[in-house]
C-alpha cells in the first residue's frame, strides 16, 4: 500500500477502505507519512468529502491512536457533554452539579485552550484554592462520592487528532464537516463515555454560521457516535448573541452560581435544560425528556445542585464560602459602564466582537503562554430585542488596566447593533438530532 | 497577504488574482512557503482547476522564477518543438536537420531525464566523439553557421517548476491539466522561442490516455503560449504503438539516419512532417502548411537534411562517418529474435511494455545514477494490423547480458496482442490545435 495511491483515490472522489484510512492514520502518527502528503490528502477530503462509513473509520482510528480511557471504576452510566464553543458558555458549570444531583456521574477532563475566556478549568481556578491536578484515584473517588470531578487532561487522548488539527489549521482544511466531526468525536470516543450529548452552536459567534451546516455536522457526529456504539444526541443551539450575561472567568462562575440559585438567564437556562435533559434521559435516569427536565428543575428549587457544586469545590481544595457568597470574588478594579449613545432597539449583539473585548481585557489566551486574569470580563445588561435609551447602561466592564478597558469598551460598543425597528430575539434551540 | 487565504480561496473553487499566484510562486521558490501548504494548494488546483487566465499567470511566474534566455544572438525566427514523450520517439533527430536545411534555426538545450531510453543528448552521444558540453559562444555560432546545435542544459530554467514537480510527484497532483500545461509551458517560455510547436501524445503509452484529455491539454497550452505572445501550435499524435521501429539509443540514431535517407517508417514520417510543417510555417518560411511540407520533402530527396546532420555531428566533435555508414555503430552483442508463437493479426503493440523491455536491456535510466548502454535496444519488425505466422520474427533484441535479454524478451512478447481478426491500425494524427 502506498500513500500516493490513497491520496490519488480521494483526489478522484472515491471511497476509501478501512485499511487505507488506517495506513494513513498510523503512518501520519508515527511520522512515516510526511506533512506534505497529509496536507494534500486532507485537502482532497475537504473538497471531495467522506461518507459516514469512512468518517466513522477515521474517527475510530484517530481515537485509537492514543490512550482509550476505561471508566469502569466509576459507577453508573457514563455521560459526556461536548460544546463546540461559544462566548459566555458556562453551561458545564451549571449542568455538572445538576445531573450529578440526579445520580449521573460527571468525570470531566478538560484542557486549557486558546480563546476569549479560559476553559472550564481556568474558570474554576478563579475560586481560591481550587486544584485540578488530581491523582487518578482522587479523581475517580470524588466522582463516586460527590458525583462530580474536574481534572486537567493528563491522558494522551487521540494524538493523531492533535497532529492533524495543527496541520489543518495552516492549510485551510479546518472547515470540512467530516474532518471536524472526526476531530471532535475521536476525543469523545477515547474519553470513554457511554452516552454523548453534543451542543452544536450556530450563528455569527460560532464556527457553523448557518443552521443547515450545524445540522449537517450534528447529523454526522451523531451517526459516528451511534456507529461506534455510543448513544449520541446533538442539540443545535444559538450562538448569535452571547450565552447568558457574563463573559470572563470569575464572572462566569458567579453567573453559574446565580443559575444554581434559580436566577439564571432565560436563554442560558433553556440551553442548560435541553442538554442536561438528554444527559439524564441517556443515562436511563428518566423515562422521557420531559420527565428529565422536571427532575432537573427540582435540583435547582431544592438547592441540591448548589450543594453538589459546593461539595465539589471543597473536595478539590476550593474555598466553598465563595459558592454561598459570590460577592467574595475579586473582580477587576477598573470598572466602567458602557453607556448607550443612541436610542432604539437592539437588533444584534455580535458574539465574536464581545469575545474579542473579553480577550483584550485579559480573560482569555491569545497564545499558549498568555496568563489569564481571572477577575476581568464583562456583564451584558441588555439583550437582543430590548428597547434602549441614550445614557442607559449596555454593559459593565471589569478590567485591571485603564487603556485596555477603553479599548475593550470601543470593541464592545461595536458588538451592539442598534436600530429603529424592534427585532425578534433569535431562537434558542434550533433542532435536536438523535 | 497570507498563503492560508489563498489556499482557502482555491479550496472554494474561486478564481485567484495575479498577485495571489505571484505570492505563492515567489514564496515557494524562496522557501518561505512550506511544502505542506504548497501541496494542499496544489491539490485544491488539481480538483477545482484554474481557468486560462490563472494558468497563464502561473506559467509566466514559473518561467520568470529563473533565467529567461535571450536568443537574439541567433539570426531568424526562433522555433522550439516539445514532445510530451513517447516510446521510440526520435523525431527531434530527424526534424532538426530538416528544418535547419530550410533556414529555421534549431538551438536545442536538452536534459537527461529518466525513461525507457535516454534523452536526445544520450542518443547523440552514441556517436563516438559527440560532445554536448558547448560554451554559449560555440553553441550560438554553430546554430548561426550550420542551423543546428544541441547542448546539455546549463541554464537555471523555471526552478519553480522543478520544485513544484518534485512535490506533485509525491502528492498525487501530477494529473492536472492546468498544472501539466504550466509545467511544460513555463520551461518553453523561459527557453526564449518565438514559435512553439507541441507534440501532444495520446494512447496507452502516453500520459494522456484519451484523445479528449490530450486535446484539452493541447488547447490549454496553445492558449497560454498565445497569451504570452508566442505563436503556438499543438499536434495530437498517436502513442498507442511505438513511433517507428527502433527503441534504444544508437538504434534510434540509426533509424533517424535511415529516415533522412528517405527510408523512414510511414507513421514516424507522418508525425515528423506534421510537426516540422508547423515549425517551418510558424517561422514564416512557407506561405502554407502544404507548401512547408513540400519544401521539407525536398530536404530529404535532395540529401540536404542528411548533409546538415553530418555537419552538425562533425561540428560537435562526432565522427561523421557514422552518419554515412550506420553499420559502424556498435550494437549489443547478445542478439535475439523474438519469434511469433501463434498465427493471427497484430491487434496492438503496447508502448508501455515495449518501453519497459528497453529499460531492462539498459537503454534508459531508472534512477538518476543509472548508466546508459548506448548499443542495446530493440527493433520492432511488425506493426498493428499485420498478419503474422508462427515462427515469424516479431522483433530483434540487442543486449549485452543474456539474462536481461531473456527478461526483456518475455516483456516484449507481452506487448504484442495477437488475435484472429484483422484490426485497423491506429490513426497517426488526431487533431491540430492552434
Amino acid at each position: 500500500m502506498r500513500m500516493y495511491d490513497i491520496i490519488d483515490k480521494k483526489r478522484l472522489g472515491l471511497k476509501l477502505t478501512k485499511e487505507e484510512i488506517a495506513f494513513f492514520i498510523n503512518g501520519y502518527t508515527d511520522g512515516s507519512i510526511p506533512d506534505y502528503q497529509a496536507s494534500a490528502f486532507l485537502m482532497a477530503i475537504a473538497i471531495n468529502g467522506m461518507d459516514v462509513e469512512e468518517t466513522t473509520e477515521l474517527t475510530l482510528l484517530m481515537a485509537q491512536s492514543g490512550e482509550m480511557l476505561d471508566l469502569s471504576v466509576i459507577k453508573g452510566v457514563h455521560v459526556d457533554k461536548h460544546s463546540s464553543g461559544g462566548v459566555g458558555d458556562k453551561t458545564t458549570l451549571i449542568i455538572g452539579p445538576m445531573v450529578a444531583a440526579l445520580g449521573v456521574p460527571v468525570a470531566k477532563m478538560s484542557g486549557r485552550g486558546l480563546g476569549h475566556t479560559g476553559g472550564t478549568i481556568d474558570k474554576l481556578e478563579s475560586i481560591p484554592g481550587f486544584n485540578t491536578s488530581l491523582s487518578k484515584e482522587t479523581f475517580y473517588n470524588n466522582v463516586n462520592s460527590i458525583g462530580l470531578a474536574v481534572a486537567g487532561q493528563t491522558a494522551n487522548l487521540a494524538p493523531a487528532d492533535k497532529k492533524l488539527y495543527a496541520l489543518r489549521d495552516v492549510t485551510a482544511t479546518v472547515s470540512s464537516i467530516p474532518l471536524i466531526a472526526a476531530s471532535i468525536m475521536s476525543k469523545k470516543l477515547a474519553a470513554g463515555a457511554d452516552v454523548i450529548v453534543l451542543d452544536v452552536k450556530t450563528g455569527s459567534g460560532a464556527f457553523m454560521k448557518t443552521v443547515e451546516s450545524a445540522k449537517e455536522l450534528a447529523r454526522r457526529m451523531v451517526d459516528i457516535g451511534n456507529n461506534a456504539g455510543r448513544k449520541t444526541y446533538a442539540v443545535i443551539t444559538d450562538m448569535n448573541d452571547p450565552l447568558g450575561k457574563a463573559v470572563g472567568n470569575a464572572l462566569e462562575v458567579m453567573e453559574a452560581i446565580e443559575a444554581l440559585n434559580g436566577k439564571g438567564d432565560k436563554k442560558l437556562m433553556e440551553v442548560v435544560y435541553r442538554l442536561a435533559s438528554y444527559m439524564v434521559f441517556g443515562a436511563g435516569k428518566a423515562e422521557s425528556i420531559d420527565k428529565a427536565r422536571e427532575m432537573l428543575e427540582e435540583t435547582i428549587t431544592s438547592g441540591k445542585a448548589l450543594k453538589v457544586f459546593a461539595d465539589f469545590v471543597k473536595a478539590q481544595g476550593g474555598d466553598d464560602r465563595y459558592v454561598y457568597d459570590p460577592s467574595l470574588f475579586k473582580l477587576g478594579t477598573v470598572c466602567e459602564d458602557l453607556k448607550c449613545d443612541v436610542s432604539g432597539y437592539i437588533k444584534d449583539i455580535r458574539s465574536d466582537e464581545v469575545g474579542i473585548a473579553s480577550l483584550i481585557l485579559g480573560a482569555g489566551r491569545e497564545t499558549k503562554d498568555s496568563v489569564i486574569d481571572p477577575g476581568v470580563g464583562l456583564i451584558i445588561k441588555k439583550k437582543t430585542g430590548d428597547r434602549v435609551e441614550i445614557g442607559e447602561t449596555l454593559a459593565t466592564i471589569y478590567g485591571n488596566n485603564t487603556e485596555k478597558v477603553k479599548e475593550a469598551s470601543v470593541r464592545l460598543r461595536n458588538s451592539f447593533d442598534i436600530g429603529n425597528d424592534k427585532t425578534e430575539p433569535y431562537k434558542i434551540i434550533y433542532d435536536v438530532v438523535e
